[in-house]
């Protein structure tokens, strides 16, 4: 059985809704490639006068209803030729886990949308969309979820058992036993969305990847997972926890190198990649606040805590993640720039 | 601007999904109508090898589960023939208006259902769904609900005001007024219908109605509301709420005559009439118990009342209501015999 694993919901000040705006810095930066790629890649047939749209991961928006916009603003643009394009429909899928706080996302969808809304609760490790249903899919910042925890990664007998929760403890083994789930979970999402994706539909991928020779613990996000990790080291020395419950607790994230991502989509038979672009991403777009760095992984990382902690510790050990943030600033500041990945593919 | 008025969600036991039972015994009752209905009267195109069914005002479950569930039983009962039902694929709408619980509704999903499901938040009297996507379509239980209070009955200056919140006080205007909305929201709901429904698909209409002569107020159905708005009355006395604020609250609430279902149904071009069953409701089959009759109505006009004067007020009121339905059970013992309707329709 997998787990699933969502962001925290509704619209509070600590809920993710919140705190997405850095992620939807790439989707701008992205919107130019998009348009083009439909432009050019995109090659369905409309006698149906129906499109449908879907985003694997929509988690609460907004981003999600600015990435479905962006797609339906380009296939109308592609289209405007067509007489016919008064008449054509458009059908959006936000699909995430049934843990998913959809009734948040639902009731902050745009009143002016001009497409039909549809939620689809379900992993999309596995199929969620009918056979050749889909003509344009997208997934931001969601495959460096992994859909479990590698099984010897939490368990102390192991070999690859990973003694912190995260980063700084790498040992080749655990690495391995990260990326081979990762493996199997990308080959998944790709397998099931080429059935779903009819021939000459598209798939846009976003997210982030490690550059070549630099490690998740030397970057802004694997410090700050460090961080997370220690602090609930203290919380155990405090006693709030035990140390057994600490000692099986992994967080199911893996953030792959580019040439691994590469990798596995040219293994898979069912696409042709129209774009793989990286692009450095510069650290001085994330404000070196540590309120704001605590909320971002209270609201993405915070969940996963409290299913295996509890409501009360997960609260008690961001408040720690704040403290030990201040502390850290210096480091921060001297991370090394992780990347991001803009990735689009044809189903064949 | 339309109103929409949803039951109180969640599983605990003052929740819609713990006391949807009796509404369940209609269904199950028509299940083999249903299953007749779509064996000899579903024309369905299955080149594409998808059925799309959707459950309009479907609530939190779990008899929308049931429904949708006869419906594809049947659907394979009836093609189990042809060479390719293996390859037939079931993607169900779940819709209901956007302040209704996705939530609940995706988390109590049926594990083993063997159809894509998908959640559309949008009020089921305009489109909801692409045109000719859907093949049968359901709605148990929800058009009494209209889409708004005509204004008049809440205008304390006009001949037509509804002096209390429901039955006893209806004059001739105020049942005009409800009446004239009920047919525009039919209509409209028929009408949606209509579009999104292939030629040759089925729509199942089940829910309440009245027989001839007999009044709302003499139904078991009305006492309850009367016995709602005579604790709303209490409650002003007590100086809770203004009675300014009491004057203007009305229900949204229409129970038709078999007649004029049957008359707007007519009067819409689009359907052809396969079945139109009135079946009797007995009364026996509805515990004459306070607590279960209190926490039936809290569950489905709670919300409204909540929405109009709050939490606390509807808290008190159901208090109330309690109490009063005690000494009412004489008279609710005796109430006249209600009407349930299953009504098929075809698109032409």
């Amino acid at each position: 059985m997998s787990t699933s694993f969502t962001m925290i919901g509704g619209e509070g000040p600590e809920s993710y809704r919140q705190h997405s705006k850095y992620q939807g810095g790439l989707l701008e930066a992205a919107t130019e490639k998009i348009n083009e790629a439909i432009s050019t890649k995109l090659n369905i047939d409309l006698a149906s006068n129906l499109v449908n749209i879907a985003d694997f991961g929509c988690s609460t928006g907004p981003n999600t209803f600015r990435a479905v916009q962006t797609i339906i603003d380009a296939v109308e643009h592609k289209y405007q030729q067509e007489n016919n394009l008064e008449e054509i429909e458009f059908q959006v899928f936000f699909n995430d886990s049934s843990n998913n706080d959809f009734n948040t996302l639902f009731k902050t969808l745009p009143p002016a949308r001009k497409y039909f809304a549809t939620g689809v609760p379900a992993s999309f490790f596995g199929r969620v969309l009918p056979r050749s249903s889909l003509h344009v899919g997208v997934s931001s910042y969601s495959l460096h979820f992994l859909s479990k925890i590698p099984k010897k990664i939490k368990d102390c007998d192991s070999h690859a058992w990973n003694k912190d929760i995260h980063c700084t403890g790498f040992s080749k083994e655990v690495v391995r036993a990260y990326l081979d789930q990762y493996k199997i979970d990308m080959e998944s999402f790709l397998t099931a969305r080429a059935q779903e994706l009819v021939s000459g539909g598209l798939l846009f991928l976003l997210g982030s990847c490690l550059p070549n020779g630099v490690q998740m613990s030397e970057t802004l996000n694997g410090m700050m997972i460090d961080c997370i990790g220690s602090s609930l080291n203290d919380i155990a020395k405090q006693g709030l926890i035990d140390q057994e419950k600490l000692d099986t607790f992994k967080l199911p994230i893996y953030v792959a190198y580019a040439g691994e991502i590469k990798q596995i989509i040219e293994d898979n038979v069912y696409y042709t990649i129209e774009r793989f672009d990286i692009i450095s991403q510069e650290n001085e777009e994330i404000p070196l606040d540590p309120e704001f760095l605590t909320v971002s992984f209270k609201v993405t990382v915070g969940g996963i805590v409290a299913s295996h902690f509890g409501q009360h510790v997960m609260e008690k050990t961001f408040e720690v993640v704040k403290t030990k943030t201040q502390e850290m600033l210096p480091q921060l500041a001297n991370a090394k720039p992780g990347m991001q990945y803009l990735i689009v593919l044809k189903r064949i």
